[in-house]
């Protein structure tokens, strides 16, 4: 039997029809046809979306030009490293201090599994990739209001509602309140799992067991030799849960988004822009502000200027346009497009978020408190406290986002603070959490996304009443130039959404050019 | 503010009020007072349990020997490679061809973070972890029997639960079913946390929706530009769902024991070992297959030859003993000790366990079924398919676990049959899963723990009333010896178990030296 072999293509349609085949609307990598001999392309940012279609354009046989206004490729796939100098809008200029190895990714920080495109573009630049610790069950969930203010570990919030809610359907289904649902065969199997995974007793009771404490954690845990006895822990009752609302962050981690496995690359987010940006080596000309984009019937000219000798303007023309400039920043430019277009991009409003990286002598949420990786929430305006999914029990200073907002009251909050009020603010409502912070603060980053100056703001926030009335037109090639970045996806602030995106502009744009 | 601090032991305390400290009997790395001058003890058994003893006794002032009957150190913490060779108690020698890398971990293979002793050792001895995938949402769960033999995806079955449960639970507390457990309070919120795990709609329906396929996953993936819209997926309704069995195996995740973050040697399991034997370096005999151990008011003395030379009789004598080799192996022996001790000893089952390693040309799973790391579980006698949790992405030959099984039929039946003849089962049941199997496999090595010789099976099999029976009287300091091991802890099988056991049984042979 092991003999046996099966050719590839009949292993994929056996694979198929076992529904082993990805749902998704994904491709796999551009296969696009040759393109005119002579025919040129200029792409308009070197972020992910830009560089992908500059690799793929370039590699179907276009002319193409890359003019990138910042000196380094990545756009917000961005990683911030010590030595690395960042100012912001209003001129305020942050050194970052950082050990050798520590990073902050300011934006986009992790990669879900099923995120294909982007899991592709890893393999093909041999980006080496590690978990991203998304739950870790022994962070905390934290609100100011309950418990105290005391924060209380993932695990006893979640074990306890599970075990509650169990405990409620079990009650319900045995009383015959739900008769009419459940039919008689499968009563016994609901009360069977329910009891499962409640951790409930003999009598579908959640108490303070040694059996409950196996899920929840123990009083004391069971030891060896003759080590005290394991001691259960006693459940939080239900209704001190509920008021609480920590049962507010449970259930995230069910979220497609944050299954396992996600990824992070090794060594910071922007391993994969490096990489795309030594493939198209000088095809990008960064430093190029530019500031405006005609077409005629037969070109595109873009009009740009070094950014660091304002005033020396400069022209590029091209057969094509693919412009991954944020809708944020194209609202302020010259664009020769048609009016649906032009709505579109000046109606969409850019989300609102901080990233707050804190640097500490020592990894002291792994050595006082044995959280290595995940998250912890809290109602305070930081939002998340998340632990580096790397190096763990690495001895020296250790990097963690002390703050992560998006479109709150916090956000605009931090957002008008200098950076160093934003580290300050992000350091006095961490210590609450974590009381180890004061005294082992090192030096900290601050990303106020609004104040960005390339962007302006995190990601294009499209509301369902304005996606409606202005999506397809930003999607259509207008001419001779089609839009492509996170923007224009389903799939805002994600990295996926961009590499899709250019996909599916270049593959239309390829089309146009072809039969033009 | 951020010029505050606080000294160490205040930190501690406000950590402690805090509820941060961890409850576990562990009380952190042996502090042993100094030995009397001379005192000498002899360690039997150079894997964890030994090793520890011996590390901390030397470094307290004894002299110590550690005889060990393998040609290595480490016992079950244990690691096969490209070259190793193993040989079972008929005789059957196995080569391992896995490539460079690439290994099996036939014994433990995952350290949950709260096993704090083992924590502490891989800190002490700077061994490199990396996190174990436990829980992979897109691996598969699978039962011959249902769904046509089609193995579901995790994200689905548990998706499905949840959703099902929750709304069922909603509708008992609408129409009142509940009104005596849950009070008017606290039934909003109650209703709110259902909606939001459960992915109910408004009327806490669980159907398919765009809404519900965030959680268990769409027939289409949202994308990007004019894609394709994204499709809802349909839920499995809950009486296909609760006949399927399938939901035995949603769950086990949320055991504290299998929760995140839960880790693995970089490198395998053994690492821990090897850089203990090296810290220990002549102190440890190798070869040495004990067989008688004698003790008098003054003495322990200890029988042995060298394995590799029946017949070449040698002794040792020393003060004291910790002896950590396995009951199993135990009871064959002659062991100077109590009949109390003697019974417990002769008396303790040790559980059937297989585990075999199948190496494959390429991460299939990874490249066609997007599964990184993580486990799929089946009713099939393999048990489950565990992908490895390091190398995501590597190309060529990588090595998963295509059977683990512990004290079923399917492990007895495992263990009656030669490797070769595992290893095809293995690849068998493993093709129904997996249909790559047969055309990509390269080769494959087979533990099963009963034919192991220096065990003779996988882990001390307490039953309650054998423990309640033995457990005591074989933890005892007998005279002059003192045995330790995962069979001496209520962390069977665990690593944790195994060194905690340790660090009583010396601690208490040290209380006993210094009061001779």
């Amino acid at each position: 039997m092991i003999g046996q072999t099966a050719g590839g293509a009949a292993l994929y349609q056996a694979m198929s029809s076992l529904g082993h085949a990805a749902e998704s609307g994904y491709q796999g990598p551009a296969r696009l046809s040759r393109a005119r001999p002579g025919a040129s392309v200029v792409v308009l940012g070197a972020g992910l979306a830009g560089m992908l279609a500059a690799v793929e354009l370039r590699n179907a046989g276009y002319q193409v030009s890359v003019l990138e206004y910042q000196g380094r490729a990545g756009g917000r796939c961005w990683t911030l490293r010590g030595g690395d100098r960042y100012t912001e809008l209003d001129g305020t200029t942050q050194d970052v201090g950082f050990a050798k190895g520590n990073y902050l990714n300011p934006g986009p920080w992790r990669v879900p599994h099923h995120h294909h495109a982007m899991m592709d573009l890893y393999r093909r630049y041999g980006v080496q990739l590690e978990p991203f610790n998304q739950v870790n069950h022994s962070a905390y969930v934290h609100h100011s209001q309950a418990f105290g203010g005391k924060p209380q570990r993932f695990h006893h919030i979640s074990s306890d509602m599970r075990g509650h809610v169990t405990e409620l359907l079990s009650k319900a289904t045995r009383q015959g309140a739900l008769d009419e649902a459940v039919t008689t065969e499968d009563r016994e199997k609901l009360l069977a799992g329910l009891q499962s995974w409640g951790a409930l007793d003999k009598d579908y009771r959640y108490i303070a067991s040694l059996h409950s404490s196996e899920f929840r954690g123990f009083a004391r845990a069971p030891g060896a030799g003759l080590m005290p006895q394991a001691l259960a822990s006693t459940p939080i009752d239900l209704h001190t849960l509920l008021q609480s609302n920590l049962w507010k962050h449970i259930g995230m981690e069910n979220m497609q988004e944050f299954q396992t496995t996600i990824f992070q690359p090794v060594g910071g987010m922007d391993m994969l822009a490096q990489a795309m940006a030594r493939d198209l080596g000088p095809l990008i000309q960064y430093h190029a502000k530019v500031s405006k984009v005609e077409q005629s019937e037969n070109t595109v000219t873009v009009h740009y200027s070094d950014a660091r000798r304002p005033g020396s303007l400069r022209k590029l023309s091209a057969d094509w346009c693919v412009c991954t400039i944020p809708a944020s920043i194209l609202s302020q430019m010259e664009l020769q497009v048609g009016s649906a277009m032009r709505a579109g991009i000046d109606s969409l409003p850019y989300a609102s978020s901080n990233k707050i990286g804190l640097e500490f002598k020592r990894r002291f949420w792994e050595e006082d408190e044995r959280i290595y990786g995940g998250i912890s929430y809290t109602d305070l305006p930081i939002r998340q406290i998340s632990y580096p999914s790397t190096g763990y029990m690495r001895p020296g200073p250790a990097v963690l986002l002390g703050a992560y907002t998006m479109e709150d009251n916090g956000s605009y909050r931090f957002a008008s603070l200098t950076p160093r009020e934003r580290i300050r603010m992000a350091l006095e409502y961490g210590s609450q959490i974590h009381p180890q912070y004061l005294k082992e603060f090192k030096t900290g980053v601050a990303v106020a996304w609004h104040r960005v100056p390339w962007i302006q703001g995190c990601f294009g926030a499209w509301s369902d009443a304005l996606r409606a009335q202005h999506y397809e037109a930003m999607a259509q090639v207008d001419g001779r130039i089609v839009l492509a970045g996170e923007h224009l996806s389903y799939l805002p602030a994600w990295q996926e959404g961009a590499v899709l995106s250019s996909l599916d502009a270049i593959q239309r744009l390829h089309a146009k050019a072809l039969s033009a």
